[in-house]
């Protein structure tokens, strides 16, 4: 079956929001329903949609994986406990860790993030909960990437031919589907949410796990993170659609107090798009790129190189694996 | 020993060059020397300084070790053609990259092609040759990040209580072993080399092996060759100290035509500096690393990403391992 967009131009926010939440409504009827929150834009839409098709039949839960930013619980729950919305997070570090131990092919990463988070946490959580349903965030650009082949996101199913239900016990509605980022954007700004979320950068489902090149360990986790937050903060006014840090595998040379060091590399990508299928990198300031630099060589331990993406997408994608 | 320093700004060239040609044909006597031209300016000058002081007594060779940039053994021996210097041009590719074959550690790398330079090639040139002297474009840059553990540079051995005699079965002269990059270019035009060798971009002993991350393959030097004539082509007039292209092992996903490509990272590193010791990424225009990307990702097969080098030496080192 064909996905009938619905262009950012074209979509009246309003009308779409109303007719989302009849469809959830009818669709879950007297039954309940449980969603998964990451805080970003998709996400957060789709739980505020859910929130107002069902009220306290939609559980909400944060897993926390081990793999998010800095503060990133704290900051969702708040904020979402500010619009009335109860946000249960649940500590999962210890499964998605045990599950990339050893892992470092880009689709073997994905894969472990996306049955451990299906399989494991979320079938745990449904069985717990009695829900038959599941909401999620999955966007038009998303089925077209792993349909393409290109990246296997972590919530298509229908496309891939395995059946949720079956596979999972649980049924998945996904009521933004028929949009990209900037028509999820104005359906967010039209729930309410605030900027920093409606206007906030995609990050990806498996998170840190996709910027770290090769194996996913909590001390290769450690240090993309924190490169993540100078990253953040330093291209916070840098109006672009997204920026990240990457840790990679490969060691280089490099030399602190006159003497040598094998050390790491972390490559920043900052992206301008308008609906992540095509984008160019962002063109920094040399100011910019300067002080990026040489706050994640002063912050980050063992870090002796740090470089910035200049390729476009195609032929680069946004995120690295 | 310590060595004593000429910087530049202090260094009178003619007396130097009249010094280290004087020192030369009194060492090497009515003996015979040989000598290693890379076409860099360090072996051009030490060339230069060797036909002043012994003529024919000296014999050049290009040694062919399969590393080099495209087209440089006929420019270089063209070049030297037109000097009055006589060059030959010695095929070793086979025992360079046999030698290479499996190696991933930098180090390891590194003492390879020393090996290989020194032990096999050089030492059956010299047998053949009966010479007992080998002049050699050793800088004191060289010696510093030798003696500091940074890099072991191909060309030092005293400094690493190596005597060259007993394990070579040679002599060394290291005429330039006084100055730093900025003498030598000094030096270097004042024997009369053209602009093209003595404002020429300093390029690394093992040469593109310095700039392939893990092992150095035919197919691998193939693909970092194609980015260099790119890098060089488009940067020759950024008034860089040093540019290059450096292929990492680590692969990134990509998509051409609609469909996933796992593919390869070129990362781009352009210099400014006076003398080595420490330098700063040149601040290049957008236009400029975006014609780098762009032609990199169209000429280079496979290449789906494209990175600019944005740290200062130190923390960084000029290549990458």
């Amino acid at each position: 079956m064909t996905i009938q967009e619905i262009p950012a131009g074209t979509l009246d926010a309003a009308k779409f929001i109303e007719e989302q939440v009849r469809q959830i409504s009818q669709t879950v009827g007297t039954g309940t329903a449980i969603n998964a929150l990451s805080g970003g834009v998709d996400s957060s839409a789709v739980t505020l949609l859910g929130h107002k098709a069902l009220g306290d039949k939609l559980k909400t839960y944060f897993i926390q994986n081990g793999l998010m930013r800095e503060g990133e619980p704290e900051r969702v729950q708040a904020l979402f406990h500010s619009l009335g919305v109860r946000v249960e997070v649940v500590d999962a570090r210890e499964e998605f860790l045990g599950a990339l131990k050893g892992l470092t092919d880009p689709e073997e990463k994905r894969e472990a993030v996306t049955q451990t988070f299906y399989k494991r946490v979320f079938g745990r959580l449904v069985k717990q909960s009695g829900a038959r349903f599941l909401l999620q965030g999955t966007i038009l650009t998303d089925v077209d990437e792993t349909v393409a082949g290109i990246k296997r996101q972590h919530n298509v199913f229908a496309q891939l031919g395995i059946d949720p239900e079956q596979a999972f016990g649980y049924r998945i509605l996904e009521p933004l589907v028929q949009l990209r980022k900037d028509g999820v954007r104005k359906v967010a700004e039209a729930l309410g949410l605030p900027p920093s979320v409606f206007g906030r950068m995609p990050f990806p489902g498996p998170a840190l796990a996709a910027r770290v090149i090769g194996e996913t360990t909590p001390e290769r986790l450690a240090l993309v993170r924190k490169a993540t937050v100078i990253t953040e903060d330093l291209l916070a006014q840098a109006g672009a659609f997204q920026c990240m840090a990457i840790l990679h595998e490969d060691r280089v040379t490099g030399m602190r107090e006159g003497r040598r060091e094998f050390g790491f590399q972390i490559e920043i990508r900052c992206w301008d798009s308008v609906d992540a299928r095509h984008a160019t990198p962002t063109r920094l300031p040399w100011e910019t790129l300067e002080a990026l630099s040489g706050r994640i060589l002063a912050e980050v331990p063992g870090v002796v190189s740090v470089t910035y993406h200049i390729a476009p997408k195609p032929p680069s994608t946004m995120e690295a694996i």
